[in-house]
């Protein structure tokens, strides 16, 4: 089967000055591999499609917390055809149906012809969902639900999300808009302003904005955010969380630049109480009860069935495209990458 | 009455280049003030002897979470006799005791001839208690045993601590000892390390050793230490925070050093599930069930009732003294300054 494969092993040893993929030659090759075959409670799916996620950007180039294998295929959400059972009863009633699905550990992604799940983590999909939705209906609506999680725990309805336009972000807003919470949301270009409006921010600010700063501090005066969703983590990031009041949590989840972030005033920590965490997808479904992650995926599924959710689709890419044209496509913003194997 | 008076209201705007106070003049004069008067619920208290500690240094600066107020005395924490009742039965019954006390807020501080204390914070001493250990029974006992509880939480018996050769770290590293654990204490001479090997630090490394980096990682990589008590916060400090495992917590309770840390890797904090906070026993002490700091208190009475406990005195200053000759006693390592008003 066709793939894109991964030419290095573990993880690169230095941070790059920029983490943004520019080629996919130091990194994946298109070649050849052996048709996977499914463990015991696993299935084999035929990849119809295989969403490029920002954690995939990063893993290829061994800056996500997974350790790359070099041979595998590379991605790691998808929708497809479950083609055959590796055995157990979960797995064989799965045979024939269309799932979104998360590859398994270790296995061949979903950047391939034929890829790899545990059964009890595909989710049987209903007629009504697209396949583009179903490629993207793990990773960043489970994102966003767990995150709104910790935005609802704090009990304050404001929170403020960096790389507001961003497809996660997107999900984030209107769910957060529908729950009375009321996201701030950076973004980098004024035609963003309205759409996010329009989804439900309550306030949306430019970060390029010659008035940003004062407009960043009279809208955390006004609506006294108390957690910090950040993909950015940068100096700008830094700078946002210095401005935030008592108790504010600073809640990195991406590092979409290769700027480190300089505290601003470390005695924040002691005397406001301010802390600065990570959040991680990949622990968070390892530490969530099965059931919870079943409601989560079930509620992101009925939004995408209705129509209520909708994935923006930037491109769909055989993955003879993608080799030439993937870090070009990413870097269209507001939508989402396909690869069709 | 004489006192050390506070030349400015609120805080400092700007963090200066070093926090390190090199000259009392700018911040307190030596004058006089009306003898205070205890409210209901308070006792004044004739000083016996009043602490310098970290966090005086930084309050008389503009530096501490706590607003000035100009024209009060300075000072925390002192010994000295209740002479006088605001009334209700508890301020009743400590008058003529001898007491460890904290100053209430927005009364004049210790750092003068009379204080005035709630009666719930006095704490009666025994004969067996020196004033100097009266004088420190509060802030620094209080601070160990709350930062070690933090340790404690984390349950991996290894810590590390910054500024390891201070009176707390002293205080911390031998009750951790007691308590089985293994504490890693951070210090700047060599001539330091016996003496906290004595006192039961597991690992004692001189941060500006040549080898300093590599025996980091190597004892890091032993003792795996999930906790790191910080008092100083700066590139070191990001750099020990880099260097420690999965799930470390940097926990920031002061600011010794002006550079600001900026963070190496802010993917540990996603993928390893590292955080940093502070810790401020103010926040502690208005959290914490007064049962518990009162146990927490008697047992710091206790130990330096038995001399097991023995606070290192490196000068007593009357206050005019303190105006010349504060800030070069406080250079000095290894002990601490008393004012005798």
């Amino acid at each position: 089967m066709r793939a894109l494969i991964l030419k290095h092993d573990g993880y690169e040893r230095e941070m790059p000055d920029d983490p943004t993929l520019t080629e996919m030659d130091p990194f994946v090759r298109l070649g050849e591999l052996p048709v996977p075959e499914p463990g015991e409670g696993q299935v084999r799916i035929r990849v119809a499609l295989a969403a490029v996620n920002p954690s995939d950007e990063m893993f290829i180039q061994g800056l996500y917390g997974q350790p790359r294998i070099q041979g595998n295929a590379a991605g790691f959400e998808g929708v497809g055809e479950v083609v055959a059972s590796g055995g157990g009863s979960l797995a064989d009633r799965l045979v024939g149906r269309r799932v979104a699905f998360v590859a398994a550990v270790g296995v061949p992604g979903t950047w391939a012809e034929y890829s790899i799940a545990d059964a009890a983590l595909c989710i049987p999909l209903v007629d009504g969902v697209r396949d583009e939705d179903g490629a993207a209906m793990i990773v960043n609506p489970l994102t966003a639900l767990a995150m709104l999680d910790i935005v609802q725990g704090e009990g304050a309805p404001s929170f403020i999300v960096s790389a507001g336009a961003s497809q996660l972000c997107k999900l984030m807003i209107g769910l957060a808009a529908e729950k009375g919470l009321r996201p701030i949301a950076l973004v980098r270009r004024d035609s963003q302003i309205e759409l996010l409006e329009g989804l439900g921010a309550a306030h949306v600010l430019n970060i390029e904005g010659e008035d940003f700063a004062s407009r960043l501090r009279a809208v955390v005066r006004e609506e006294k955010p108390r957690v910090f969703l950040d993909a950015v983590a940068n100096q700008l990031s830094a700078r946002v969380f210095h401005v935030m009041g008592r108790h504010a949590r600073w809640v990195i989840y991406g590092k979409l630049d290769a700027e480190l972030p300089t505290l601003v005033e470390p005695g924040q920590l002691i005397f406001m109480n301010k802390h600065i965490e990570g959040f991680w997808l990949t622990r968070w479904m390892r530490d969530t009860p099965m059931e919870e992650k079943a409601a989560a995926i079930q509620t992101a599924q009925s939004r995408f069935a209705t129509g209520e959710w909708r994935t923006d689709v930037t491109a769909v890419l055989s993955l003879e495209e993608a080799m030439s044209r993937l870090p070009a496509e990413l870097a269209t913003p507001n939508g989402k990458v396909f690869l069709e194997p």
